[in-house]
């Protein structure tokens, strides 16, 4: 790959993040869901059970790792925002209400952007410097608008698997890139309605497509951005898989483990804002898509 | 985990539970289906075979298991229902159509839980004092209405992975958590219509998810519950499948075998009333599902 | 199990069955696809490929097995009838058009059996005395038209894993019954348009389902029937794997490998014509399905 | 399977091909999504790191692959394009905006082939001779209309698993067959929006699947095109894949790697014109598909 280098003796660099969207993630696809007892307490199982088995695997491990908290968990959920600041993990922003904001007019997302920074300061005492779109889903005016709003890293982008700057127009983002491959909701989730997906993949299969990808990502200098949620992989044999990642990410040797928060000023330090990337945009030909 | 005692030396506890849907699972979706000769033999295996050949293998190693019925399935097979309550197992209330509370009005809800406990009651002269919601899917109005009932222990809520009480302002119940991760639908259930899922698993992977979850579960203390429905896990290779479930928690040693009416009382024993959980509500604040 | 006998020394039994649907399977959805050259040509791999590199593998393996041919595709491909016939394999009716059964009127569905039986005969010279219902879909009306139509035996319902006799009220037809995971389609099919499936799996997951099931249904004394599609399992590396449930059967001991036709008359010859099972009927009392 | 015969020793063939989609194939489902970020950059990764990683590869083992591009594409990333025929690998038509033939019109399919071969030559200087369906789907009258516009060959056929002579009418085309199965697609594609897929299957499940076909086409002599997506196979851990099927195919030894176009160029050689196969027609009895 090169022109990207790691700090220290690392050759590459694994992040563990996790979204904790709990009810958020359902309700916003309709709100009737939160009235289906057992759906909500699906989603429950991730501030309740999940977050504190994960939190207990980081620290068991020495991991620091980051987590984008949707505003609407934040007000459901304060003691877990807490104790996940407490013991020094990243907090991002991911949202209020988990509505994407393709969905959303440009009013609806800025309200949705300082009803979510006004939960996580209310409880936290602090603004977070980093985001990441709800369903991982950026419009072509989102970067700018989340400069606008002092965010100085994001992680929602697919186009690398290396860190880079994104010129927004209204400032520079450190962009950490992600992938569906290494997401958990592919291989987890599962809900007889709203449709999130009809497969429930083995821990055994879920290490094997991370660690592979891993050691390929390794081998040529990238950033390998595992991301979780606590409803799906916070129970027990997924967590004992995330922790499978970390001590083969161990064992591999010179893979740098670490927030996102350090690896965007990492990021930002290494690469100057002249070689920011514009925000890309795809131009279609009128006519073409004439269908008959 | 902490906070959870388990009777004499045991660490930990599987219980293994059956839904006896048959037919009504999918004539509850539409009743056209009840005159497709094929489909409905598809659902009639499960009474017919795979109920009698559950019946051997627990008995074969000495487990006590839990059978939720439909009424419906009750008024078809009435002598299934005899055997299961003759080899000493649970016996518990499933609803009466399949059809979930969610889709009735409060008095079709009212009708559908008399109708369930009359046929169950015709049959075996008692009424059961545990119940599984039809699709594991309550409202927030149901814990109430079964509880009226008279109903002691429910097994229908994914929040937990082990058992706690649960205050439903009408009574106490307690609730035996289950999820889709630990369910046969997910991993074998194929129709061409309608659609109750669309691949199938091999019982080697399904013997990897759960007895991985059962590894993790037990090292932590928990309440792992199965749940098989006969129409699919009653085929000769699936039961196989269960059965080296079993072996696997014996192997592992300290885990109670038990049938949920057991780990009901258990839990009514070591959880003061006082101790017992709201029924968790979801709040939403107004607009800010309004999409543009 | 008990109850069944198998012919000499077997203890169980084994049959190889193929549902030759080539394109009738997709134009019976919609008859646009009718136009779609690559769907088209994904469908006519059966009969061109498939079917050629099956009956070279039976023939290689000493195995007899049974296929059923829809009318249309008998006459696109009078060959293909009349190789399989010529080999000394079973060749059963399948329906004209692949439309289900349940979509075609009383007129409808006579005419379609009509028009397969006139196709079939005027190729081979004789009528074919077993069936199988387009997308083993029978109604609960549609046994009576088979028996009435001559035909000795079917094998399209799901209620069992050993054959027994139907009494359809016009006569009796031994049963032969199948199941989703003992057919090629949920493991292989993918199309982008219509949607017949949307995963496509190893063969060595296929081998270890149905070998599981085989050697499961063995040790019990059951009926394995497998079905496959030529347009699938007519793959190079698919005919493979059926060589391999071949041999594994060969070497577990004991499996009477036999076409559908051999396991119906025995089936005949030991089950007394009063043992004969109704045809199965699902009466749903007025108003439990009414939703609010 | 006899009938064909390779180059020199070689027994059977292997061609390693790419359809570099990018965001093509989402914005032809529907152009709003030209504006989902996410979703763009998702498929902005196959020009961006893909192709350069597979590159790599490629030339890392000495292999000549052939790349179909879509005119969309081919005028975002001309560099890209560029860099393929630079490496001397084929370069191929594959559409310009996407869209299926089956949903343009004579006049707007006319269009589409000009403006993709306009787009090439602009860009390579050359005109390309082989072509790939949009979406793998030739309509009935699309083979004559690419032999008019002076394509030698075409690889968009199911029915076959050797290259044969296509009579178009307008002239003879080299097909060279593919099969879902031997796609990357179907292996690793997901997007919440559009439906492209929902299950991310590992690479060790997928070389599996490629390796146990390639040893089973190569027995009988047969051609194995593989084809992959740079926004799917691109991803560090796939591209391995890739690589370690052309390891594979090394060690089972005498089996022919080579680009299309000299597949293609053999094809022609060896197979005489007289031998051409007509485009196949499906015809439908009127009335057969009447539904009640």
């Amino acid at each position: 790959m090169g022109g990207f280098t790691w700090p220290g003796d690392h050759r590459a660099a694994l992040a563990l993040t996790f979204d904790v969207d709990a009810e958020s993630a359902i309700v916003a696809v309709d709100p009737k869901y939160a009235r289906r007892l057992t759906t909500m307490s699906h989603q429950a199982y991730g501030p309740r059970v999940g977050v504190p088995r994960i939190l207990r695997m980081l620290e068991r491990n020495g991991v620091t790792g980051s987590f984008f908290v949707p505003g609407l968990t934040a007000d459901r959920y304060p003691g877990t925002v807490e104790a996940i600041v407490a013991a020094g993990h990243d907090l991002g922003h991911h949202g209020y209400s988990h509505v994407p904001y393709h969905d959303l007019s440009d009013d609806g997302r800025r309200a949705d952007v300082e009803r979510a920074l006004a939960s996580l300061e209310r409880i936290t005492g602090r603004r977070p410097e980093g985001c990441r779109a709800p369903w991982w889903e950026l419009t072509d005016s989102t970067p700018a608008l989340l400069a606008e709003y002092g965010f100085r890293w994001d992680s929602s982008m697919m186009d690398d698997d290396r860190p880079y700057l994104l010129d927004t127009g209204r400032g520079i983002l450190a962009e950490l890139p992600v992938h569906w491959m290494l997401d958990d909701w592919e291989q987890y989730a599962f809900l007889p309605e709203p449709n999130v997906g009809s497969v429930i993949e083995s821990p055994a299969k879920v290490l094997d497509l991370w660690t592979g990808e891993l050691d390929a990502l390794a081998a040529e200098g990238g950033l390998m951005i595992l991301t979780s949620h606590p409803f799906l992989s916070g129970r027990a044999s997924r967590v004992a898989t995330l922790e499978q990642v970390v001590e083969h990410a161990r064992a591999a040797g010179g893979i740098w483990i670490a927030p996102l928060s350090e690896i965007a000023a990492h990021t930002r330090s290494v690469i100057p804002d002249t070689d920011a990337r514009p925000v890309p945009s795809v131009y279609i030909e009128e006519g073409i898509y004439e269908r008959r």
